[in-house]
């Protein structure tokens, strides 16, 4: 990681918190800690916490024993105090320590309960709020470092999508296609295994179906969503529909209209349109072939350090997307009971339009 | 999954939550809510909840999208209403419509804070608590099935700590055998990397160091440990020390040592032994060989659907052990700057005293 990056990051969260009328940040282990420090810390029981406050240095408070662990970790670079807690200490004593007695305080939007409530107690006379709002408008814009890791991503789930034919097959059941894609991810470069939807036949039709016993069959549309994270943290999402054998008419006829839609709302993104303008060039398509009432969810969601982040491509989403958002593009159409398809590229805003960080051949494949 | 033990799961968890005074639990995707109701949800910024009232039937509040997952899974059999919102409908309102006013809600422990905040604000009325409490007796004691799905995980980590001498190799990074051993943690059966540790040398020091790219070097010993998560949602978690070449003198005098430690800790256990006694029962040898000041952590914590659960097995906790109950033995001892050691395995208590659910040897592997 780059230490002036991250100090930038810090910098501009503080000023962003205090433009918010928030007087600090209480950041836990997972996607805004490693962003504004680079350190991936593993999420414990035990209180990690970083303190932003607007009007005194960073303090970062650790457990004991994962101190060094810290500042092995870039966070050691960055030229803030790291507080270690022993095993018998009250660490949320600590952070209430840190803090003045009243105010407000924007809570890591991923905090677990347990934390919240016994900071709530630590800290009666402050105000809970999130951290999220105060951190979205750094978190969405995506430098070229966070691009380039998203482009990674893209590329190693591309090549899980590559191995897919070899995998799909008649008799075998979605649960043992999805043990084989779990090793793939992680073959091709990714760390963890994030999710892996293998829904075949009637199982397409439920849109986030994972995995079941149900054996493949001849002339099954089968959706495969898979993506994982990659030892920079940032995540990979991508979706295609296959055919194991000669598929139904009936899905012939929408997937045709479907990756009509995925190209027309991948080619409408440039800066300055809104969300919802993105999600409706998906939906109009889809609404005039008359499967308007099949396509049952958003056309997609942020992707960063988190799978799912903002900006989310939905109606009632009127902001403008902007140069270095990066999110999915993700329409599907779900014929209850029979079948259903789904196309997913995650893109990134560029300053003349769009680019895609997924290459896999939208045309459907069919698995023989 | 067993829906009988699921609705008596359920049942159980009712008449504890009536007992501790509270009203209402409100479970969110997690270990809670596959406990309950064994539907295994994919954890996503939109809300799904399982409102558990004391004096109503249970409802389940899902995604729209959700609910054919929801209702597939063993949920769908327990009998109870699932309610499924609109992606424009305000899911917190409709929870907060489900119960009284006022009164005490247990959340789920690993409830995010932006949905703590939500149901916050959409229930002023009533007083947030948290569910583990609650829950923690249940889920504490594993019934026959779980100490089953946990001793298949511990089989299953076994055979990982069984590749690792193949994979250790002077001249290889900790980051490159991490991956492999990612790898190995799906091949041998987990649907999920939980953490992959690789200490080597210097690095053994640090009890939660993860990877590096710390070329591994003759003489190093190395920290090896590993879990993930099985198909089942129960965790394996076991750790062992290897030796690449023949280690220093010093490492060997305290590696002796560490090995008679945990070996008096597991036979400490018993029905009825506090939590406390165990982790005296570790540190005692550990202490008279003179390193009781680098054995800086607990001797152990609680595992199941989750890896780090109750009961944590630490000083101050004089709680009983039970039947049932399971939870790590690993004690450590960490010379900083130099090297460190650490055996872990996981145990359940039995009714006449212990089980090991792993199996590798304890004695050092040396890696030639």
């Amino acid at each position: 990681m780059d230490i002036t990056a991250l100090t930038d990051r810090i910098e501009r969260a503080r000023t962003a918190t205090a433009s918010a009328g928030v007087d600090a940040l209480l950041v836990t282990p997972g996607p805004n800690l490693r962003y504004l420090t680079g350190y991936d810390a593993i999420p414990l029981e035990r209180l990690t916490c970083l303190v932003l406050r607007t009007d005194a240095d960073p303090v970062l408070v650790s457990p004991r024993l994962e101190v060094p662990a810290a500042a092995a970790s870039p966070a050691g670079r960055l030229g803030f105090d790291i507080i270690g807690w022993e095993e018998t200490d009250d660490p949320y004593a600590l952070v209430a320590s840190l803090l003045p007695p009243t105010g407000i305080v924007g809570l890591d939007d991923v905090m677990a309960a347990a934390k919240v409530l016994s900071l709530r107690d630590a800290m009666p006379g402050v105000q809970q709020s999130l951290a999220g709002p105060v951190l979205r408008e750094l978190r969405m814009r995506k430098d070229a470092h966070e691009i380039e890791h998203l482009a990674a991503a893209g590329a190693a789930i591309d090549r899980v999508h590559a191995r897919v034919p070899e995998l799909l097959r008649v008799g075998r059941t979605e649960a043992e296609v999805g043990h084989d894609l779990a090793e793939a991810i992680v073959a091709e470069g990714h760390t963890t295994v994030d999710f892996v939807i293998v829904a075949s036949g009637p199982n397409g039709a439920s849109p986030h179906h994972d995995l079941s016993d149900r054996v493949i069959e001849v002339g099954d549309p089968v959706v495969v969503d898979i993506g994982g994270t990659m030892p920079s943290g940032y995540c990979s999402d991508s979706t295609r529909t296959y055919s194991v054998g000669q598929p139904p008419e009936d899905f012939l006829a929408y997937y045709s209209v479907l990756q009509k839609a995925q190209h027309a709302s991948v080619q409408h993104v440039r800066p300055g349109v809104s969300a919802e303008s993105i999600d409706a060039a998906a939906r109009a398509p889809i609404t005039d072939a008359g499967y308007g009432d099949h396509f049952i969810h958003r056309t997609g969601h942020g992707i960063g350090l988190e799978s799912h982040e903002e900006p989310y491509i939905i109606r009632g989403n009127t902001e403008p997307v902007d140069v270095g958002m990066t999110f999915s593009i993700e329409p599907g159409i779900y014929l209850e009971g029979r079948h259903g398809a789904r196309i997913e590229d995650i893109v990134v805003v560029t300053v003349d339009g769009v680019r895609s960080l997924n290459q896999s051949p939208h045309d459907l494949v069919v698995v023989e």
